[in-house]
């Protein structure tokens, strides 16, 4: 029996996705200057299979970007929404920034790309390009709110919200960056989350 | 009157070594892909006069290097030696690193871009790799052990030193990152060293 054309549609999106997945890990491990061989290679297909999915490189890497900016893998706006204290809040936003760097290190080495290359290469379109942006920004935003709160109910430490928002996020990207360049002593070396906070602590 | 060979000698050493001022600046800017032709023109020489002191852009990022891996702008072993308590002597450290990188964003950017490619290419040769991650490596020691002495001693909180280091470093790395994104945000909310040195606080 044939297949049905909802299948085969099926099919091909779940093929679209695996090679996506593929796109991350490679685009991630060797930045951007990675070829569509080695995405088919890595994705265990061939050459000629992916280029019938992504017609180009640039068609390839802006449906990783794509999918990159449409993922809320925090659930930044409800961590706003959630009940306890700012502290509190903010506790449980920055295990989850760090235990989301550890499980997906790939996700955010790609990140980290996308935003080296955004200050040289018209690489996506402008749509995403802005899309990008703000998803980094609202981070800042929404640690930034929490700091503001927490300082109001004295139990984060008084001082410059923006300093202190920066000194995180600047922790966060530098793990990132060590964890990809050599997983097996960021394993045994990646600090846990109490360390972190202090940075914090009234 | 003609010039001395000496003059001349001493002529081509200063073009030189400007020559490399400018490749530090393009390559911490674009990273390496950037052309000879942008760095002639950050020199304000011509692309054949930059060709006649560097005859690849190979030879040049080799140069590059090179003068990176041989500076040694915070005087690590003298930290160490200097007198006054371990805690004193990691604060003192820590707003070297600090104020080096708000003074100097360019050059370290250049060795992030280099730390970058060190995973994929060979794009140095294999002693200048190896003194490039020594220097990394020296940092990441001088760190560990005035967090060691400063927690026999009491003065930092005690925990796993190789934990307090990566936090430190991932942060440093970080700031660099985001100072040469947004040069002028980072001036704006670039932490003060008392921030960083929360972490170790006891």
């Amino acid at each position: 029996m044939p297949r049905t054309k909802e299948a085969n549609q099926q099919i091909r999106a779940e093929q679209r996705e695996h090679i996506l997945d593929a796109a991350l890990q490679i685009f991630a491990r060797k930045g951007l200057d990675a070829t569509i061989d080695e995405v088919a290679t890595e994705a265990s297909i061939s050459h000629g299979l992916a280029y019938r999915y992504f017609s180009s490189k640039e068609a390839l890497i802006q449906a990783v970007v794509k999918r990159v900016t449409m993922t809320d893998p925090l659930g930044l706006q409800s961590v706003l929404e959630m009940p306890g204290t700012p502290g509190e809040r903010l506790t449980l936003l920055v295990s989850r920034l760090l235990a989301s760097r550890r499980d997906h290190p790939a996700f955010f080495q790609l990140i980290n790309h996308l935003m080296d290359q955004m200050q040289n290469r018209a690489f996506v379109a402008e749509k995403q390009h802005e899309a990008f942006l703000k998803q980094s920004q609202d981070l800042f935003s929404v640690i930034r709110q929490l700091i503001v709160e927490g300082q109001a109910t004295g139990e984060i430490l008084a001082g410059n919200p923006d300093q202190l928002t920066t000194t995180l996020t600047a922790c966060l990207e530098g793990l990132t960056r060590q964890a990809a360049r050599d997983p097996e002593q960021f394993k045994r070396q990646c600090p846990d989350v109490e360390i972190l906070l202090r940075l914090f602590k009234p």
